[in-house]
């Protein structure tokens, strides 16, 4: 059997290690390996949440409710915007930018990603015959480079993705560039990723109501802490949110990511103090490696942090295996397109564990 | 914003009704309702599943492993394959279908499906711009009608999707017809849906071996008790699965989905007597239904059975509707293609559940 054209040209799948291949390569006791690298929320989940879950065990052998009424109206309250505006995702945001990609992509369909960021958007739109086009971030001053964005437009674009704050760089994009964007663009979907907006306190939210060519993309996975439940959800005027449900997965949203949802959007205590206790440890890590020769550390709005190493001698690879010997997990960003191999992400920890990289990182670098 | 031609097309999204509306327009305790709608299995899911969701509830704050080595290794026992014979799905069957189209569908690709069949592969294939060629089943002999399904190949079919047991009917396709298909159709992918190969103690399997062109799909959301978790696998030679990973979402089965199939297939007193209880349940029905005057009751080979109500004077759509004032869910099968407005389909449940279903379904019929 031959896969289509654009398959067949794709790299081959190889597999990853797994935390259990990690733990077991590096002589490491798996429960205390110290995970900076994915961005979670390092809390544990909100107990309201875990309760709901305990409860709703006995049912999963029943198919989930298909239209989700409960979560969407949570949802709706949450962001402050109308159940017409929302749509959910079973598979965190990633199943939201696939739905948008099945919703307005045809082949030969251009978009743009400023470089570095989020490096999904091109694995998932490129499945659909879409070409991706570079605009830049300006890492020098550490903002979006937005002649870069304008200077990529072509009849061909039909999205332009940003980040904010943009992953990896932990930099915000000012409402009116978004605005700037959206209006001189009317054509084009201009789609924000706020999956870390909590931490910047900052969203774009309102403009859904102005620009019916913007798309908020949002998820769980971050402060909200239910990254390993898979729920994303994304907002925008109700034409865009009709359209993607008439394609979206009819069932793709667990029964127990649901009650899970519905539970943490409930537990207001909870998610403040997941934000204050992030912001606390992002202040706190920032302080300390701006104390540290040789790394040069961006000032972050999210919960997670990009560090320049290249005067410590190490590349991004070299050092994450050294700290992953030690039982520390940090993001080598090299396969991020737009940075070298000098870039390493740090995300936020408990203050224990914080500390405890602080140390390891001192000793590594000595 | 316009979207892709083919959504613009696509008929708008109605909402369905939740569980809860269903009880309360029908003031009925949500608790008493039986659902003989949705081919689940009644029993509950496994213990071993149960338990080991609670030990890892508080770890869904974590990215779920995007490897899932444990659980392949499982289903290639299961089901005595190779494990780079396995894809595991995180929306149940349903995202198998979709990497499947994603995989091989190009725009204008025909597939062909006999009706009335599963309507899910027309919804996700016509997304991809696919067309639907219409082959039969033969109602009367209860039997594929082979030869509509050999007369509907054209130079541009792409898949045929051959559902065995197969939904709704109940039926199962000989062996010797597949072979037959898919020698004939070397460059067509043969899609066998086996959701429901247990409750017939039959499997195509071992065609994999001998055929780079049969695509076997599997869920646990029936026999194996986990249709709200949403985990699918689907098994082909290790080509087509190598090609369907470059592509596939990376981490779509969540943290818990992922221990609860682990374990139940662990659980093989679990799976024994949910099968054997589930024949059980099956021969009930079909013999108390065959008894009932008007209803032509179809002999299953899988957990549910189709049953022609023409004789009885009342549509689909009314018999379950003095069903459902009563607490019982049915299939109002009209909008399957190939069938009319005459036909239900029931799925088994415990006896005392089946029995209390006999009883109302006689009341309401005299």
């Amino acid at each position: 059997m031959k896969a289509r054209k654009i398959v067949e040209e794709m790299d081959s799948y190889v597999p990853g290690k797994s935390q259990d291949e990690i733990a077991s390569d590096f002589n490491l006791n798996k429960e205390d390996i110290i995970k900076l690298g994915s961005n979670e929320n390092p809390w544990g989940p909100s107990p309201k949440a875990m309760k709901a879950i305990q409860d709703e065990i006995k049912s999963i052998n029943r198919y989930p409710e298909s239209q989700l009424q409960d979560l969407v109206k949570r949802i709706a309250e949450y962001s402050g915007v109308d159940t017409s505006q929302v749509i959910v995702g079973g598979d965190g945001a990633d199943e939201i930018i696939d739905v948008l990609a099945k919703t307005f992509i045809d082949e030969g369909d251009e978009f743009i990603v400023p470089l570095p960021s989020y490096m999904y958007y091109e694995y998932l739109l490129k499945q659909y015959g879409a070409k991706p086009v570079y605009a830049k971030w300006d890492l020098d001053k550490n903002e979006l480079d937005v002649k870069s964005i304008f200077d990529s437009v072509t009849d061909k674009t039909k999205m332009i993705f940003l980040c904010s704050p943009n992953n990896p760089t932990g930099t915000l994009i000012d409402k009116e560039v978004l605005v700037d964007i959206a209006s001189k663009n009317p054509d084009v979907l201009i789609v924000i990723d706020e999956a870390y907006f909590e931490y910047a306190e900052v969203t774009n939210k309102d403009l859904i109501n102005e620009f019916d060519n913007i798309f908020i993309i949002r998820t769980m996975s971050k402060v909200l802490g239910l990254a390993g439940m898979r729920i994303g959800y994304g907002l925008a005027c109700d034409t865009i949110i009709e359209y993607m449900h008439r394609i979206k997965p009819v069932f793709s949203l667990t029964r127990l990511s649901f009650v899970a949802a519905c539970n943490t959007f409930d537990d207001k205590e909870y998610i403040a103090q997941s934000i204050e206790k992030g912001i606390e440890s992002r202040q706190y890590l920032y302080d300390e490696i701006s104390k540290i020769d040789g790394l040069n550390v961006f000032p972050s709005k999210s919960n997670y942090m990009l560090i320049d190493i290249r005067e410590t001698g190490f590349t991004a690879a070299e050092l994450a295996l050294e700290l992953m010997k030690k039982g520390i997990i940090v993001r080598d960003c090299t396969s991020f397109k737009g940075l070298d191999e000098y870039w390493i992400r740090i995300s936020i920890c408990t203050l224990k564990e914080d500390e405890k990289f602080i140390n390891i990182l001192k000793e590594v670098l000595n």
